[in-house]
């Protein structure tokens, strides 16, 4: 299966769940700013929104939208267990990809991290994200994971709260969030991704200000 | 199964699907502005961010996220038909519902519904939205269907892009879309929630000007 990433971008989560998975991929880098793989191929080509992450799977088929690859991978590796297969454990699973793919990835991270998005606005979407991140807080405290277990959904959690340093949204003040953000951090999958996708970005960075 | 709603808001996909489904279900009115139900409680107990839908299963669980709630309600009655049960289906299924949810009511439409946000996000907004509409305008061209029938992604993409009169983003521009809006509006289960909700929507903005 072929993924296609921008460092630290939301495609991080499901290099996570590669990587919990054991499973082999080629991960794909995309330039953000022109949208074009490091080979040079037009990435509109792929997904023409431009949008990371895509996948395409083993039958060719591309597909995009983070919560349905995330879903999709987890299905592609039963024995990572890396999402309930059915029923309420399921639902319980779609809820909080919902959630962080709604109120916190699109409603609160990404205006604040657009460059093109006016300042004017980040107040307001501070505000209402800090509404979501104490409910996240609420929900977290006491708890290791989303789910009763490690799931895609925490892959994407940590992968959406690890903007928040770029973005000045101050995590201290939702302890339980910290917790779990310092938690995460810590587990092999996660670690081996954020390192690598770290790097990947400095270098990125450094061909833009020499482009 | 009880759905909590508020008239014209997102909650009218999954009535939708209960139409389509011909189920029945206790349709629980929230006021946005006050959050509170039609008898008086307080919707921060059922839901703590305050939003719809919500619905409160048979089993007494409450569930939030409207693509949860929507793929948990097809599953409930698999008769209808409003949901491909697993593998590529149901991935292509979540992928709708995520582009749905992320891009066009969270990342269109709410900034410009939200009373609250600011004027000068709004071009912003509207810009970035006009890509994703054209995205959807050429996926839409020759198509009945997001997928290859009705299924609950139409319920939901309907009842966003029902938000475009109120919102000033003129369909004309994407004729694939409105020629879509318009067969759907004319489908029973579309047409009759439409209308029920507008009469409602009519009655609680008469509430809102009285109080």
């Amino acid at each position: 299966m072929d993924l296609y990433f921008s460092p630290l971008a939301c495609s991080m989560a499901t290099r996570i769940a590669f990587y919990e998975a054991d499973a082999a991929a080629r991960f794909v880098e995309v330039d953000p700013k022109i949208k074009r793989t490091r080979d040079g191929a037009d990435y509109y080509a792929i997904n023409p929104l431009g949008l990371v992450p895509a996948i395409r799977t083993d039958d060719g088929e591309v597909m995009t939208e983070n919560a349905a690859i995330l879903q999709y991978v987890a299905d592609c590796f039963p024995g990572a267990d890396l999402a309930p297969t059915s029923g309420m454990g399921r639902a319980r699973l779609q809820q909080w990809l919902c959630f962080i793919g709604t109120e916190l990835h699109k409603g609160l991270f990404m205006p604040l991290l657009d460059p093109k998005a006016p300042e004017a606005g980040k107040t307001y979407t501070q505000d209402k994200g800090a509404s979501r991140l104490a409910y996240l807080d609420r929900y977290l405290a006491g708890r290791d994971y989303l789910l009763d277990r490690f799931s895609v959904a925490d892959a994407y959690l940590f992968t959406v709260l690890n903007w928040s340093t770029a973005t000045g949204v101050d995590l201290a003040r939702w302890p339980a969030v910290k917790d779990y953000y310092t938690r995460m951090r810590q587990r092999p999958s996660i670690a081996k991704a954020l390192a690598e996708e770290r790097a990947l970005y400095v270098q990125q960075q450094a061909r833009h200000k020499a482009a």
